[in-house]
């Protein structure tokens, strides 16, 4: 089984991804799981309530998800983006299904009650941040719908164990979901050529990765590569095979990034 | 089996439906559908593309749905509101799984490739309006979900044949979904006591209807509550016994109007 991740940048080529899914069909079994947060962050702008961030103690920044967050949340992932997905995997003959991480607890996460951020120098706690760590998924829900030929297409957020909707780690849910459904390989597809030496250069790809060495590839990672990096030493020590980091915004996404195009860790 | 129809007014009791849910699955099966179109006119205006209507030349009146239209469609209803009941159903032990109309075809609809509209006394052609009439329901995948104890909470849009995303009226899709489910009782909750003799008294509620008589009800529905008659002659000439409107504002919204506090017709 492959599990594709759809990264939330506005160029990626959902409509290749999806025709290439569909060929991948004719083999092995498929789910996808997909973001959205360059247009989630475009019409919480728009809605006058701008995706804000806060950074821990030890440098780490994240999205700040209070209760009009996860709205807002709910409307762009759930709601916009997983549904055209979803059509468009059906026009390409998918039979696809778009379920959320709250959707017959498909994703259960353990909510942090408490965060500390640091602002003006100061450290504050923060109590209604709604955010939590995946620790369980539904495998079942998933095998009921794969073995009766549909493909599940997933997305945040995740729903936490006292029934609150919490936003939770993409890259770190694709792992753990990897896991759960002991999955061989996970193809993650983004606005870049792969993970980059130089992040100027497009041409500066590393391509291949031995999974005891990615620790020291920390120093390359920008920002959100980071929890890639992260998640990919996640999901290999849950069991996948490899995982192949590929660009979104080319035609035949999937393929390429299997023929290692990208970066594979292995 | 019981479809258990939940309106789009903001002051409707989702808890108190949600609850009574849970109680009524202790004895038989139920699909939950929704609606959401006073958030999505709200979240509509906010967003600068406010909700926009037609009117026919026969005088009804229909929401204009292009393309920016669909996208706040899939916004509020498969994202905001469609988490937040399945949510709430989970918090009461219900084990609820989102779906809209396009998730596997659910609801498949017949676009109207063409809508005349009069405006400023001219008709006009309109081409670029999403819109369908449901036709045939996926009910092997709700039966897949029943069958293993899933709660399916379902809401528009449909998928047409050519795999648009296409607004759809719910009320009839609501009767195309109690047929292909050979479903017992439709329950629909809105934002009033039941059909109303006088708009202007709570207390005119018209308690029973003949399923033959109620063409003639039509003269007592005013805007929305047209449609609802005529999805209520549907369902009931689709094979549903009963179909029983209620307040959605009250305590126990579901239970009561299974006892017949509302309007009842069969």
């Amino acid at each position: 089984m492959i599990i594709v991740k759809i990264g939330g940048g506005k160029n990626i080529n959902i409509d290749g991804i999806c025709q290439d899914i569909a060929f991948l069909l004719e083999k092995e079994q498929v789910v996808v799981v997909h973001g959205a947060s360059e247009t989630r962050d475009e019409i919480a702008q728009k809605l006058g309530i701008p995706t804000k961030t806060i950074t821990s103690p030890s440098g780490v920044s994240s999205v700040y998800t209070d209760k009009a967050a996860i709205d807002v949340f709910l409307m762009v992932y759930c709601g916009l983006q997983n549904k055209k997905i979803v059509a468009n995997l059906l026009k390409h003959n998918v039979n696809a299904i778009g379920l959320s991480g709250v959707d017959g607890k498909l994703w259960q996460a353990k909510r942090k009650d408490v965060v500390y951020a640091v602002e003006d120098g100061k450290t504050k706690i923060v109590r209604d941040n709604f955010t939590g760590r995946v620790e369980k998924v539904n495998a079942d829900l998933l095998w009921l719908l794969l073995n009766n030929n549909y493909v599940p297409v997933l997305c945040p957020p995740a729903i936490s164990l006292q029934n609150e909707i919490v936003n939770t780690d993409n890259d770190l849910a694709v792992a753990v979901l990897a896991g759960a459904l002991k999955s061989d390989k996970v193809v993650s597809l983004f606005e870049a050529a792969g993970l980059l030496k130089n992040v100027h250069d497009e041409k500066s790809v590393i391509r291949k990765i031995k999974k005891g060495e990615l620790e020291e590839y920390l120093q390359f990672a920008k920002g959100r590569m980071k929890k890639k990096i992260l998640g990919a030493q996640k999901a290999l020590a849950n069991g996948v095979s490899a995982v192949y980091w590929g660009d979104g915004r080319v035609e035949h996404p999937v393929l390429k990034a299997l023929k290692g195009k990208g970066t594979v860790i292995s």
